[in-house]
């Protein structure tokens, strides 16, 4: 990323994780089985708290048809007043009228409760089916027994990531620390994406927690940046989910005045870094899926052009199921390109596939079939490189190649 | 369609056709093996002629990236001095560059050749893979061996058919009479599609000819409007192919003056209904699919709303798998609604699956399953039908279900 460059001096990378690490200072969590999910041996129930009022800012679905969680969270935020998020999977609470926004205000009352919150203190996410209502008891006694076990460590992050999931195959955790001045700032991300299969819960959820000290406009501003890049920046079925959600809290812990100016731009560039982490981890975690595919565009005359074209081709089931048959198919990339509703000139046009080049100006070049697809059989990154010459502006898009055992999994659901 | 009904009245409608049907009057074709494709039990080289000018206009691919065929037919139509159209499947020639267009117009030169016509007046249409040149010599000799054996019977019609398909497994050829005072008039066509499985071949090609007098203006317009509510309302891989092509030949042989006013209405209603028949059959080829399904949207602001909706719910790979599993899962198809940029209130929307009532007004309604999956498992065609309330406009959009075997079919492909 271009914005990174600005951090990446005083940034250290821990993707994966060099060591375990744990919540940032002034957070806790835990995550318990309240009984939503059928399988006793997971975890459904998460409960992330500050020790203080907490800046909460949200960016939510653009969907129209919202999830009662979302509706309830865009009431709530922003605000500098907040202090927990309560998580539930296993159920979305989506298309539950108006018993379900009563449901979620309740799951929200019970959290604040059990941790000593104010009753509208608390934030709250859903992910699981949809249609169906939440068994409240159950949410209930999960509350409880989650506030219980409250705790800072990376055991206790693992359980939150944990109970956020529904697909997912590993937990998605993700950090960055940034040192300003004499402070150390951290920054904290947990996300769940059910990635190519998602059988009503292709749901996206994410909490980034940092204790910096920050204003609530620049926090949203912050975090409005960061999901344009990163998370805006990922399609697996090109569905848009009643649930999207991404929190950021920031809780203050870190002390001295909100940050401002170089280092308000250092945190948003790093904030920029934990999202896109977080949003290659969804892609990079489908079942169904044997490759993960980032295309990247340059030379296009602005970025919402190039993303649109990098979309554009990775949403195209025909590139998709060339990369799983690990296929050059030059063609179909170019003319997905093509059809982007992005005006470009197609004599100008290159393509590489994993650095090798196959399209050259306009016109297919010789290449050894065999090593291009060697190169995309070999390894689960797969890399579209798209180049417009049409001016100076790019972007990056991930999203997951298409087999046929995504299409079981998807197809055997039952509602 | 809204707009046939005034023209139903003096149509016959003969899909699937009672007799087998051959050319209209004054038009003439024939096929042959020429060698571009390997299998030789194919026929890949077709003609079609007229034994005099014709009207043709023509409505092209609106991806940018477009063939040779596509460039040299745009320079030609609309134009009243037209002979003919060969066809070649097999090989694109797309992304051919300079050569590839010297190669399709040395392809018309051939047919003109051939068949007595002036060296401009054929067009041309390709399909098969993209960015290999034409083998001309086979080409040649095709052209001269398919002028040798023109007829305007049902075989000679099906033969052109075949000769056009990739990886159909069917020809698509349909036709309406209607009968305008003391003339009858004569509208047949022939499309190709490669539906599901388009390996670099998912042109969708089709050619219709009549008999009927018509102003070069008024013929443009006809098949533009045909265009838009047929072949725009289908999508099988959303994917918009770089040769995409729909003719309209008009000869004249009905005699009489051009037709206008209420004449040229019912000639255009029932050229829309040939036109949604031709693009109805293409989704309906899928090898790899084992459903057709319509997506009806009512209720719409405007038919443009409507049909962007339609195409939404039609391109989400996880409304299309649930088809294939027979899961009556309204929730994705209510959240693809959601997502398709189109403003409505989600607490009026209503879904019907297979006619049976799934979502009311925004909220799900019990429902047997079992009863709505059989539907979908014992029938071929399935029916989704949203009702938005918000107003009275309403398009219809046609897709094929995503089953494995699509997947395998584009997978296992090599360039």
């Amino acid at each position: 990323m271009a914005n990174s460059t600005s951090a990446t001096a005083t940034t250290e990378a821990d993707t994966p994780p060099a060591k375990p690490i744990g919540f940032p200072p002034g957070f806790r969590g835990a995550a318990v089985y309240s009984g939503v999910k059928e399988d006793k041996t997971k975890l459904d129930l998460s409960l992330i708290v500050s020790d203080r009022p907490v800046v909460a800012v949200g960016v939510y679905t653009q969907n129209l048809v919202q999830a009662a969680p979302v509706l309830l969270d865009r009431q709530r935020t922003p605000t500098t007043q907040a202090r927990g998020v309560v998580i539930n999977s296993g159920v979305a609470n989506a298309c539950t009228g108006a018993a379900g926004l009563a449901d979620a205000k309740q799951m929200t009352a019970l959290a604040a409760e059990a941790t000593g919150a104010g009753p509208e203190e608390f934030l709250v996410l859903s992910t699981g089916v949809i249609g169906h209502p939440l068994p409240m008891q159950k949410i209930a006694a999960g509350v409880s027994a989650a506030a219980q076990k409250m705790a800072a460590g990376p055991e206790a992050l693992e359980a939150v990531a944990r109970g956020m999931m529904t697909t997912d195959t590993v937990t998605k955790i993700r950090s960055r620390t940034i040192r300003l001045g004499d402070r150390e700032i951290s920054l904290v991300g947990v996300a769940k994406g059910a990635a190519m299969i998602g059988p009503n819960m292709a749901t996206m959820l994410a909490v980034v927690m940092t204790d910096a000290v920050l204003e609530a406009s620049d926090a949203q501003a912050a975090l409005s940046e960061a999901v344009v890049e990163s998370f805006n920046c990922i399609s697996v079925d090109g569905h848009t989910s009643t649930n999207d959600t991404v929190l950021l809290l920031a809780n203050g812990a870190a002390d001295g005045p909100p940050l401002a100016d170089r280092d308000l731009a250092a945190f948003r560039a790093t904030l920029v870094e934990v999202c896109e982490d977080l949003a290659v981890a969804i892609p990079a975690d489908g079942e169904g899926a044997t490759h993960l595919i980032t295309v990247e565009v340059h030379g296009a005359r602005s970025r919402d052009d190039a993303v649109r074209i990098g979309k554009t081709i990775a949403d195209s089931p025909l590139v998709k199921t060339a990369i799983a048959g690990a296929d050059p198919n030059w063609g179909r990339i170019v003319s997905a390109a093509g059809y982007a509703g992005v005006p470009f000139d197609p004599d100008r046009v290159t393509l590489l596939i994993n650095g090798l080049l196959v399209y050259d100006k306009g016109a297919p070049v010789p290449f050894d079939e065999a090593t291009v697809s060697d190169s995309i059989a070999n390894q689960r990154d797969t890399l579209l490189l798209l180049i417009l010459d049409e001016g100076s502006a790019s972007a990056r898009f991930w999203t997951t190649d298409l087999t046929a055992e995504y299409v079981r999994l998807n197809a055997d659901y039952r509602t």
